[in-house]
């Protein structure tokens, strides 16, 4: 027995009591020459320890340094001068003799909320970086919600079924992982990039309700906040229609929110069709804490029921980059018609970033006098402005920000502008959470760079039922001809449905197709031949021939899942032992070269280019 | 909704209910030209269902085949003859409407518990198979005991907490499967063969209760129940000491008998050192389920406390084969000295078998009339073999079995003799649970194919205290120089523990080393040179300077935890996708050939031998 308590657990009701605690140092604080105090850690909390010399002349705490472990004996003291902050605050132990368990060189940085330790050592020493507490809550909050949504689930019928790691590399998707298999030489394993025919081939056994927090693996080039190994919660369900699914699975994010943050989430979520996302909003993860929804003022692209965006308000007024635009699109930022030229200055800086890649931003100040001023003054007269204003929903006080080009990246562009206006304004509160459902993608988008329909979601996503006689009785390539926006994607739509949390997608899902034929068709759309979708989904289509019952599921980006939930948008600060940029564990040194026996019995070698 | 209730859940409170209903056709029963029975199943049950012409000329379930997924409407009825072998047994569904909502081929085998599928059509359509109630009451129980365990160790307040898996590959172990980096030519990421490094960070990092329900891998040639991928419940403990963990972990193991089986294991766990086990049970994993300890009736090694072991008994009768065996052991099998020529000549050939590896058997039959014969009367006189049973334990009715050679060969076909007698007597009873541990492992034992010692549980086993002087003090070659057995162990005694589960163990763990030094000099005990460490466990060294607390831990085999809990010895029967003796999923045909684009990007090519 190295303790009877831990560092977190003693009150004034334990005063007088013996108790011996083990843990590490946190600070030694020196009060003249016979008295220490040391706050002693461990997971569960912080302890004052008094260690004095007129206690005992051997208990002279000078060799104890900052993360030493050691083991104390003593007595529970009332505390002087009381510490409101921590719950152990109200007492202290008068140590009777200790134990050095292990000693600790000096930390390459401090072990505090604040540290002096930079990204790329704190990284390489992890494990001291975990001690921090900023880090701990981090890991003890993904706890939380693996711990909430496992019993959300189990509640709900739910069963956890493992599936395997060394599967079949896919041509659809990603890139894979591989695995070279020793006992099959020339042959390679692929690591999931997540366990869809899995969860497929359980519905078409029965399973009925399964899920598995799991992790999955792609190798892409990382941009920041990428991992090529991550977390999902992936669940799957028998006999639904995507209205089961979509009430099954706010329910589970509600439930956390309740058991992780004590939030009651009793608003109904809302939902948005995937064309309304991206005309209002740009993107197709809209964060809804705050409006300042995109005006189309013109667009080279029709839709029902936007006729303002066919740009008769600011069209023929001579201002050629208006005139000349595939799009224009406006958005009112509250209160802000006070900014000043350097303010303007800066944001029209801002979008002009390569990021963004605007060639320009027009203003239009809704003054609380009731009068418009316009960098496009010389263009547009004050009725003009007023009526654009109006038009875009504005209020007296409001700054209207225009931006116009090429439709796709201007819709890109004020997008990120309106985040970060919100962002600016505080609109976007970490503690604050706004679930959205954004249903009816398209089934299909073209590639370019492949030159072919590849599916949005994935090849198992199934049409809308409506949709379903389209796919089946044309060619594909027919079926998905039409273009939307600038970018082409198919007039078909999918029975797909993103959960959008904040402006951040933390789940997805479909329901699947569930018939060969259809399934096939799909395989065809995406220019597989029948001979390649035998090959790798052969399974997959003999499956659906032995009873195959209606299904659909969804899976949480469980490492953005705790990031958000967390307030912050970093899934790196989320996962225990993260890789950086470079697909590199730098505390490992991994990856690494391997042995030439390794080589051999692999049956491969280096071709380096 | 594709129903209103499941197939499991209509009692005859539900009489006159109208209900939807959705599942697959389990058995169809023609009664007469008008009336079709339907049994429909689904996860949770199977209800009857009534097809009549009579009640509408519509309802003809003709079309309908085995294993067509069907939903139908109808009237919750009384049945007229109950079936009191499933609970919705009172009660069947007069079906008003049915739609196919798919069709079904003949399946490639019965959906029965008896099927007629053999092993490699089965795994080939394993989502068929997983259709079996015999395999789903498998995955059930699986997730019924990750449950179990996962509220038990949160409940103790352990945290799930993930590990990565593209880590670095280490020289120590089993063989490691590699994963080339694309983001890094030339650089190979391991698969993980346990997180065991990892959750030694963990404490230091000051987790203190760290676990997680984990696949592993390890590259090894199958044996029988081996799987390439495998999952462990594994655990880890700050400040604790061996009887720490053993505590915590029966209970862990109690619980889930409880949860899973209903069974309260009130008993202690019987302890018994590895010393022990090898002498009375002839391996480290006794089936303690029933006696019939091994009695040494004569070894070249020397033991306290054995001293029958010397051969006194049975040495100088002129039978050569005793007095030339280096060991002579005997096994008393109960109720069994009536066996016939027969029986005795059977079981002869039984130990004489190549995988027992025997000379041969002899008998001593310890007749109820108290009279005692041999197959080796003319060697051993009556007194001679009566002092022989006598010394065994043998009882009036029982047959001594006896059995003599080299040491390791005869000690290891008495335990597979004794295991054997064991089953034929009905000894083995797969409800009966017996859990014990092994303690006091040897640290090290040699290996001869390379002539080197290693660590018989790893390199991060903590001697016992008492050794840990003898490990820092001398040159690791003398402190691993003494043999035991015939196999060479070393005197150094592990702080090591093995639970075993009706002959199996189920788990294993340590106490780990925490200190550098002491972690060093058991790198250059296993012959690795310090550079070699550093390069490979250079992170963990560095962490021990870093103020590492004592900890320990254990890891349970999950898969066979479940099995033995299941009344089974095959792993494969708990796995939803398991692999194949050559490491082949035959269902996904995988591994298999990857894309020239694969080999190209990440710079390897074939060099098959």
């Amino acid at each position: 027995m190295y303790r009877s308590h831990t560092c977190g657990e003693l009150r004034s009701g334990d005063i007088n009591k013996e108790v011996t605690l083990a843990g590490w140092v946190q600070t030694v604080r020196k009060l003249g020459a016979a008295i220490t105090f040391i706050d002693l850690r461990d997971r569960y909390g912080i302890t004052q320890l008094l260690f004095g010399e007129e206690l005992s002349p051997l208990l002279d705490a000078t060799p104890l340094g900052r993360e030493y472990v050691i083991q104390i004996k003593g007595i529970v003291t009332e505390r002087t001068s009381k510490n409101a902050n921590i719950p152990t605050g109200d007492i202290e132990i008068t140590v009777q003799s200790f134990t050095i368990l292990n000693k600790s060189a000096v930390p390459p940085f401090t072990i505090t909320d604040e540290t002096d330790g930079g990204e790329d050592l704190r990284m390489k020493f992890r494990y001291l970086d975990l001690r921090r507490n900023a880090v701990k809550k981090n890991i003890e909050l993904r706890y939380a919600v693996s711990r909430s949504a496992r019993n959300y689930l189990h509640e709900n019928g739910f069963m956890d079924i493992e599936t395997p790691f060394l599967i079949k590399s896919s041509p659809e998707g990603a890139r894979d992982f591989v695995v070279p298999s020793r006992m099959n030489p020339g042959q390679f394993y692929a690591l999931p990039q997540s366990p869809q025919t899995f969860k497929q081939l359980l519905m078409v056994s029965g399973y009925d309700r399964y899920y598995q927090i799991v992790k999955c693996f792609r190798d892409e080039d990382l941009r920041a906040d990428r991992q090529p190994e991550f977390a999902q919660i992936d669940c799957e369900m028998s006999f639904v229609e995507q209205e089961d699914i979509l009430q099954m699975f706010e329910g589970l994010v509600k439930r956390v929110f309740k058991d992780v943050k004590n939030i009651d989430y009793s608003d109904a979520v809302q939902r948005m069709s995937w064309e309304d996302a991206m005309w209002n909003y740009g993107n197709d993860k809209p964060d809804i804490r705050f409006g300042m929804q995109l005006l189309n003022l013109k667009s080279a692209f029709t839709r029902a029921g936007n006729l303002e965006a066919t740009g008769e308000l600011i069209n023929g007024a001579g201002f050629g980059v208006f005139d000349n635009a595939e799009t224009v699109i406006a958005i009112a930022v509250p209160g802000c018609a006070e900014y000043s030229r350097k303010q303007t200055d800066e944001l029209t800086d801002w979008v002009k970033r390569p990021q963004i890649g605007m060639q320009g931003l027009v203003f239009i100040k809704c003054n609380p006098d009731g009068t418009f001023k316009s960098s496009v003054d010389k263009f547009y007269s004050e009725d003009k402005l007023k009526a654009i204003a109006t038009a875009a929903g504005a209020q007296s006080g409001d700054l209207l920000l225009i931006v116009a080009g090429r439709e796709e990246r201007t819709r890109k562009a004020a997008s990120e502008l309106r985040l970060e206006m919100g962002k600016r304004l505080g609109l976007r509160k970490a503690d604050e959470f706004k679930l959205l459902w954004v249903l009816d993608f398209p089934l299909f988008e073209y590639a370019e760079e492949e030159n072919r329909w590849v599916a949005r979601h994935h090849p198992f996503t199934s049409p809308k039922p409506s949709d379903i006689p389209v796919m089946i009785n044309n060619d594909p390539a027919i079926a998905n001809a039409e273009k939307y926006l600038e970018h082409p994607y198919s007039n078909i739509k999918a029975n797909a449905y993103d959960m959008v949390l904040n402006g951040n997608e933390i789940g997805g899902g479909s329901i699947r197709i569930f018939q060969r034929e259809l399934q096939e068709k799909m395989f065809a759309a995406l220019g597989m031949s029948n001979e390649e979708a035998l090959d790798k989904f052969g399974f997959l289509l003999g499956a659906f021939e032995y009873g195959a019952p209606p299904h659909g599921g969804l899976a949480f980006g469980f490492d953005r899942l705790c990031a958000i939930i967390g307030g912050s948008e970093s899934i790196r600060d989320f996962i225990a032992f993260p890789k950086n940029n470079s697909g590199r564990d730098v505390m490992l040194d991994a990856p690494a070269a391997i042995d030439q026996k390794q080589f051999d019995e692999l049956q491969i070698k280096l071709n380096l280019q």
